[in-house]
């Protein structure tokens, strides 16, 4: 996986945690809701496009990061979606929901009120919780 | 498949097309841009926790779906999404896109305009087209 590859708004908007084997793995910014970015390795953009093995393994780590959700932090419901209107390079939004957060149960995208930075402490301890719970390969935050 | 199982508000927000082998189809009667939702056999809410194999089935129609609608309605963009945050059913949202449709770049929820009821002739139309294309096992609409 390389950073630079990375479309620079997804990088501003979000803290890149580091990478599994299929994509690269991105935590937005706003920390009102558990809201993870999986970049897949392609030049295509459009997730319903990407080559049957692809997308298998593509969804198997998103599968995986939405576990971690649910098991690790404890939110019972995922919202689940490739877009890509305004940022073109094919990339997951896999976020925890639940009845009580800022835009429930509006979608995400142009509803989430802010939500503050998170602490350096918990994205370290999300960040070392993926290592050993999915085989994140990590970078330094 | 059975009709039955749909939730009230998919059937009432859309037209049953009919029946892939792992998901119903409907289309939203919203005819502002082309939005397919799948509806997996499945009391699991959330895709990213169906088993693999299941997964990887629905997946594909989801796939199929995205090229009848890039390739036999001429639209570039697909919006891909499984939220579920108001029909707790899983179903699985598979939209056409392009920068002149009424929300652009918005995704669509909450933010499309009413774009009018479709012909039968259309319906009729598309359904043959699915049929022929994607072995859609069609129902009277």
């Amino acid at each position: 996986m390389k950073f630079e590859r990375i479309d620079l708004q997804l990088l501003t908007d979000c803290h890149y945690f580091g990478a599994l084997h299929a994509c690269d793995v991105l935590l937005h910014r706003n920390s009102s809701v558990p809201w993870f970015i999986l970049v897949p390795d392609t030049e295509l953009n459009d997730v319903l496009d990407l080559p049957q093995a692809q997308l298998q393994e593509v969804m198997a780590e998103c599968a995986a990061v939405s576990s971690f959700i649910k098991q690790d932090l404890g939110y019972s419901k995922i919202n689940f979606a490739g877009l890509g209107n305004v940022v073109s390079q094919m990339h997951l939004h896999i976020i925890g929901r639940r009845a009580s957060d800022g835009c429930w149960p509006q979608p995400v995208w142009g509803a989430l009120p802010e939500g503050g930075n998170y602490s350096m402490e918990e994205l370290n301890h999300w960040q070392v919780k993926m290592v050993d719970h999915l085989g994140l390969s990590p970078v330094a935050l």
